[in-house]
């Protein structure tokens, strides 16, 4: 490995990220996953440059072929003739740094291509976890100029969902099979979805899955414009994925109309500066409760010469 | 009402629960419950008293009897010539200040002993929730002279749970039947136990459920000195209710033989400071992300003039 590669320096490594090194690329979401000081240069750095990339998040259970269907809309934004990121988000995995995790390695397929870059991220360092560290990643390649992120989660926890639709676009998975799209429902994804998606259409039970997505939607159904479109795909062949990609691209077009990009971009900057702050203090917090002041005053609780209250207050004091 | 019962003075009213007035206690509790400044002083009041009262966690699924047993064991209590606080904790309830949620109303055959105080607590003001307000109520209880102190939670959710296992005894009641027993376990009551009741054990299928706790006890043997007996009650009529008291007096024996009891008082305590630190800090976050410094940085991180870890560390240092 040249020394070219091998810096340290965020300002170097996103120079030369923008010039389309993807090594550069790959070690700058390094240090955001592990976070620290390294983390907050590059944030530093990408932020001002960011705020171009369009971002599409895909979720949904095990088995409902999300990583197929990722793969497939890899190839639509290529066919449309634009650069994509994928980030691979598995919270529940300590491994990243690249497209190995599982059925990942499909995605292969688009290993040659220059115009793609795909990375899986864990939890590694970073102290506010996968929720603060992917929206940093994403900021890397939007400052790198990669006009399309597509973010996959692996699984349906809380995290994972609120990683996915914490993008632009928000599409939902749903395998077909009867309690699959009430299980979604339970989940939270119904309100987190701008897209479904019934994948693996072909099986029995996708039409009774469609009719169980629409019921619930027709429930839910609420004064905002925009109706959450369903769409049928069967990802292992192809068919219905200009279908997804025309569902995405609707979705997008109405944000822009309306002014909703901007506004829900604002909110969720406001919701990741709270998270940021939460994350610092629970840091501080944490700091405090170690060390000799906090075993000293723990000591004056435990012989029962300070409350627990007055003692929190004087650690928090100091 | 006269004057008297009315005073909202902590000095005081601690002053009147020393002296058994059962209105100031009540009243004491609930200042615990709403928190604020009129909690904290009851806080600091009555926690140099405290320290003397014993105290027992009673917790298990909907439907294994907990509130019949723990009447039953209030008799028990009284029957060895103690006294007896009872606390009733609903974290999903907004309701408290008396015996009177659900079946609890069967409590009231003690209502009439003047050696028997039954309270329910409910999440009302207290930032912490009933984790933190749950421990300064036993602390009222405690600094007024009551030896035994029950604990009964309604659910089992993680607070419940946590509520009931930072008792010096938790007794975890588990219904017959199949299933129930894995099911304690998933919900990590099997970690919590120090002596397990199968109640209703008239019922079929108890035997089955003796020994599938057994079975789980067996496998997740540790060094520990101590191993959780297993006491089959019938609470509706009585039976086994002398084998559940002896086997939370050989408990209370085995800790005090051992060390362990001082050593476990001093283990949550330091767990309560942190969680009162942890509590403080987050309330200090909540309210560094409301008004007008955080609007004004908020605005910045949306014009891409700073990025949120900076914004974040303005707010912190402001």
């Amino acid at each position: 490995m040249s020394n070219r590669t091998r810096t340290r320096n965020p300002n170097e490594l996103v120079e030369r990220a923008r010039q389309g090194d993807r090594g550069a690329l790959a070690r700058l979401i390094s240090f955001v996953e592990e976070g620290g000081d390294l983390a907050r240069q590059v944030g530093r750095l990408t932020f001002p440059l960011a705020g171009n990339a369009y971002t599409v998040g895909i979720t949904g259970p095990t088995g409902s072929g999300k990583s197929t269907l990722t793969e497939r809309l890899i190839s639509a934004v290529r066919a449309s003739g634009e650069e994509v990121g994928v980030l691979a988000v598995d919270p529940s995995s300590p491994f990243s740094g690249g497209a190995f995790l599982g059925d990942r390695v499909r995605m292969q397929s688009h290993a040659t291509d220059e115009g793609v870059f795909i990375r899986s991220m864990a939890t590694r360092g970073h102290l506010g976890g996968l929720s603060l560290a992917t929206p940093e990643a994403i900021r890397v390649l939007d400052a790198a100029g990669v006009p399309w992120v597509l973010v996959e989660t692996v699984g349906v926890g809380q995290v994972e969902i609120e990683i996915a639709s914490s993008a632009d676009t928000t599409v939902v998975v749903v395998p077909p099979g009867s309690g699959d799209a009430m299980q979604a429902s339970k989940a939270g994804l119904l309100e987190a979805a701008d897209v479904f998606v019934v994948n693996k259409a072909d099986r029995p039970g996708a039409a009774e899955t469609r009719r169980d997505l629409e019921f619930m939607l027709h429930l839910s159904a609420s004064d905002a414009e925009w109706t959450p479109p369903i769409v049928m795909t069967v990802a292992s062949n192809g068919d219905g994925i200009d279908d997804l990609w025309k569902a995405i691209n609707d979705h997008r077009a109405f944000l822009s109309e309306h002014g909703l990009l901007e506004k829900r971009r604002a909110q969720r900057l406001a919701e990741e500066l709270r998270h940021v702050v939460t994350q610092r203090v629970e840091q501080r917090a944490y700091e405090r409760c170690q060390g000799p002041d906090f075993d000293r005053l723990l000591h004056e609780v435990v012989e029962r010469r300070l409350d627990p209250y007055s003692a929190a207050g004087r650690l928090l004091e100091s």
